[in-house]
């Protein structure tokens, strides 16, 4: 039988991607396997061993860890990404930098297909494929979860226990969790299976990346965080710890978050799709790197730069992230807006943890001060005529009493 | 000595409006003082008896603590209102109640002047004389603190101990706190003094409205918030306790808050005249009260309304509170979006609180609830066609297609 | 042979929906065609001759004119609605008024099917069937432009032509125009065929709605349009006439638009699939309603409003129109805005014509006057103190003055 | 009597500044007079002699027509600049570069004070005065017109004509007209007098950089403008003109804008203080070269990166610029994204002027075209698969079905 095409499979060692991979080659199909090591825990080796012995031509690991943290992770630091005022997009920063390595892969193995395991339903679909599409624009792209007769043959869990028994995949003696989970450097994400429920709470031992805030210790932690240009360069600890290098850091970070149980949330979010869908996250390092960045810019940041940044800036770039629009000419003119705003967020925050929260101690800056002592000072007059103050709210308050004026001419005075 | 005009004075009892009391008087004017009860903790008897004692003609103390939380409170928690990320606004809230109240005093005892004892650097001033002006266009203003004679006359806190001695103004044998304080019933907030070194820890005895996280109790404690129409309808907490009357529902939230140690925000913010300042806040009730509603509006609210409501509206309303802009024709244009945006925001919210944090574990909507299991499960297909996403996903595609290929012939592929 | 359904098919009695008409009833379906009257230039009469000729069951003719522009087109004047800058949205506007029409025929006569002739890579597609979904969640949607085999089958003008000799499809005498047309009320659109190179020049034939300004008279054409809460409710003209009536005026518009060539765009644009199209639009009486009502503005809107409306209200239908979301949460929010900005948008703006250009030549509000001769000369100083305006400034420029010492500082000087 | 300090004053010469220049030296001050080139039309040798008459030490002047282009002008093309949708900002564009060099030559001469005529109600004195507390904090400011005793002084033009003929000011012997006037390269205003009265038509003899609509050519007159990254760099017209350097060429585009009457507006707009003013303003080449290079935008642009820019970019430049914050960080962050975004802006736009009108009649890119006649022709479906658009259409249905069935359920169906 002739071969259907090369597919580049993202491929996790799971029951899901390893039927997938096994249909490939059943179907026709040689396949290539890549696996991102983005930071989630796993066992390489078994998930190679697994790759081959399903029939994979190769497995492609490859560890994207500092690239993540140095292009992406860092960026959305820097505008303090957040979707809906709530979840901190670890699942969304990672998919740009998974797709481009496999799209990498594909390229040098001579896939013209890219697949993955992703549902028919979800976000990560579309980032995947969007980016892929991006990336090397005419690939093709196959989508088992979106194909009928796969659908069709694979209808639920037990479909797909039985095709691995029929096929010899192994399948984990350990057994699954009543949801499904999303690791990476960044977060861990819980959805679906029980959790389809928004108002069953996340049993206790859900959640992978924090303590249960009640086990965190009962006294607080505390550290330093120093950035340059809005980035995380520096961390020191209470305990003596020193960190510089990017990815150590944000790990020295997600550890603290993890031993103090913060960056819990659970909600419900609107996908790009249009379903709504309830998302567990715990986010330790990241959490508490953007409430340190979200501080600092209160010193070092001119006020109606923060105004245009949090209204346009911020709120775009964490939708385009969240709808997989990464390679995309609009984040990167709103990319570089966020680079210039950075300019001179320079500065360290004094922070502490303490049983699930993150709270500033204090902030500084050598160099990028904009706040005053002298000038904040209600007790000084050297730099500051208050007369002027007069003159300020009488000019603003022009329009205000027209706008008084003709609420009493109307009969509806405003201190009805 | 003729008057030089009634004077309606925003009167608190401390040390600086006493002093501009007697000083009002020492000038010619008559004084009615006028205190609002928003919620602060008072000796409301002490202050009238000092009112008078000092030359007030009356002291008027009215309790405004249920249209504060009515008309405003709530209107917060409808629009997720925030300022700069992390300030949920608690003075700026109040100071329209107040000021409308004063307007009605003075109007009820003719006073044609308005005055206060807000500093010329803050933005207290403009928040009342800006509310003042639209209320009562054409009101005189009597600002001391903007005085020259009076700035010359006063200037330090020496100046004015002096003075009450002088007068006779009684002091309060309490040391006064290196900072100053402004409470009500949303917040307490701690500026000036030691806190305008932004890198100086505030004190633990700083905080009066909140425990300390540490010494909150060893276990959480669950409850349970009604909405209806955005607004918080019914508390049930997991010791029986039941709350539906508004104000006595709010404060049932910041009792839950103090006792866990929940709402501590330290910041560096940019104030309307365009000074940093730095603020500590203690902000209980509002902090698990706008987490709730934002919870809520996950599974009741439309996700592209959330969106055009996140960007314009809730960033506007609080941008116009804090700039005291509230009786405006543009807070009015936004409010009016805020109540359409929340007409089907019903439902109920299931919360925990925890040494210094607040979690939400559960959400529900009998009426409204836009989210179904069906439609989000990953595992039902009934209302769905998966194929369909190919086709989103190809069409979102096309744009970033011709990106990709355009960067290409440009020599800068985007998987560089 | 049973029947494969019941269709409601827009019908226009063009080539296009003559063939969709008898396809459809080739392939075995019932067809009730439906047309609405929207205010383009047809022989009904024929066009349902030719209906009943193919095989409809029947052919519905609905007068939507009026509800055409109570509803929709005076909300965008309310509005100034305008997509990118230039297109006043003529097709989009009347989408949302035919489909709804539509679908309350298909119901009347039990059609389970609604159909439309509308191209695979257009809007209108888009604009029709997220319509349809929203009214009648459910319906079945056939849409022969996107089924393999009916594009298979029609792959050029040639095949319809073909198949419309071999069906006894009658053909119009009149060749057709290299180009394709949309005509209502509003505007007439030309796109497609020659159009397609963006840089060739219409011919002067092309424009349907609007005289050549060559050919416009040679003297300027005066009248004055009243507005009531921002819609125009009476037009008086230099010859007399007066016009109240909805519809009555509105076509007034556009007779005085169309004599003197008012209204005519062309332009490339991006739609919503992601594509860029090139459109020629003339829009005679909007285009002359949108300046006054602009203009009106000036005098009685507060300019806040003004720029909150302008910024997110505005853009907003205009996009939701534009991208077919009329019946949506969205538009609804976004409306409830424009309505309440529009509460006194009372008064009258004498407006002229000539040749291709409308101008505004005065207006004036009795009840809604926001301008004040004495506020706003520089001569007069009663209502005004100058020396406010030195404290209005010296405050503005302390973020500035900080902004401009750290520029010296890093020796960057903005006066360099 | 000793100098009060030495005076760098924005002179033109008129009536009011040569005034305030007697005024000054009789107060005690030095004064250096400055006038800036920026375009208008003036007899620099009488300005100069007439300064130094009245007792300047010396008069200043210098050409700033080129910078003005260069910086700001192409700057508010790249932008699409516009407030309130009308005014195309002529005034305050200029103002940053005159205030610029006014600075330096304050410094130049060992100034201390800087002043101007601007009236105390105006947007000009709020642009000069912050540009040039930016530019040189500390600099003290003198602003007659807000001085009480001077304002008591000049209470009306014949105050300052009896000034006039005491101090042997020459007076222009040509009657001042009845508005006042401020011309620069990009247009004329007309305000004030009897404009003040907004219902009043602008005379006829009124415009002065723009013949009569009525008495322009009865021909069109045809020309190409190309772009480079969205400035304007080569303009050729139908009688063979072709230039190509930024100061020639934007003055071409002035006088095809002067000669056919393009680019009168009359509007009532919102003053940064507040007041509601009337202007009046012919800016012939700005608004031609406006529509050309928002056309080739249509065809170079993607349409996320336009929808963005126009949302955020271009209201936020002109306002900053309308408000006198071109010195600030706020216009230096909009602007790294307005120069950002026009990366690709190139290619050229034809057009027509015609009897005060401006018209595109095509344009092409050959580097950056985004369009394609393949992509947007109806007839080929090489690069397009229509069935992905029904998957598109029922994705982003989702959402607008449950819209519909809940309207539904609440017994308000939408097609009611």
């Amino acid at each position: 039988m002739p071969s259907k095409g090369r597919v580049c499979l993202a491929y996790s060692g799971g029951l899901d991607t390893s039927t997938i991979l096994r249909w490939c080659i059943n179907e026709g199909y040689e396949v290539v396997a890549f696996c991102a090591n983005v930071g989630q825990e796993e066992d390489w080796e078994a998930v190679e061993k697994k790759a081959l012995a399903l029939g994979a031509e190769r497995m492609v690991i490859q560890d994207l860890q500092k690239e993540f943290v140095d292009e992406i992770v860092f960026r959305a630091i820097q505008c303090n990404a957040i979707f809906e005022d709530r979840y901190l997009l670890g699942t969304s920063l990672a998919r740009p930098i998974i797709a481009r390595a496999q799209v990498r892969v594909a390229k040098q193995y001579n896939c013209d297909i890219l697949s993955h395991g992703c549902t028919g339903k979800g976000n990560d679909q579309v980032r995947f494929e969007l980016a892929w599409k991006a990336l090397a624009p005419g690939v093709k792209v196959l989508a088992p979860w979106r194909i009928p007769e796969f659908i069709q043959k694979f209808q639920g869990r037990n479909d797909l226990l039985a095709y691995a028994k029929e096929q010899g995949i192994p399948v984990s003696s350990t057994p699954k969790a009543p949801w499904s989970m999303d690791e990476n450097l960044v977060h861990c994400s819980y959805e679906a299976g029980i959790l389809e429920k928004p108002d069953l709470t996340p049993p206790k031992e859900l959640w992978k990346m924090t303590v249960d805030p009640l086990d965190a210790p009962d006294k607080p932690y505390h550290f330093t965080i120093h950035f340059e240009k809005g980035i995380p360069t520096k961390i020191e600890t209470e305990d003596g710890k020193v960190v510089t290098e990017s990815l150590a850091l944000f790990k020295l970070l997600n550890k603290i978050g993890h031993d103090n149980g913060v960056g819990r949330v659970d909600l419900v979010e609107n996908r790009f799709i249009g379903l709504k869908s309830r998302g567990c996250y715990d986010t330790p390092g990241l959490t508490i790197a953007r409430l340190a960045h979200l501080d600092l810019e209160g010193l070092v940041l001119d006020g109606k730069v923060r105004e245009l940044r949090d209204q346009f800036v911020s709120l775009s770039w964490s939708r385009q992230l969240y709808n997989g629009m990464y390679f995309s000419p609009e984040r990167e003119f709103v990319e570089n807006s966020i680079i210039f705003s950075q300019e001179n967020v320079n500065g360290l925050v004094r922070m502490m943890v303490y049983k699930g929260a993150a709270y500033v101690v204090g902030r500084s800056s050598e160099t990028s001060n904009l706040y005053s002592e002298e000038d904040a000072s209600m007790d000084s007059l050297e730099t500051f005529s208050p007369q002027d103050a007069t003159g300020f709210i009488n000019i603003n308050a022009i329009r205000l009493q027209k706008f008084g004026e003709a609420k009493m001419a109307a009969g509806k005075p405003l201190d009805a």
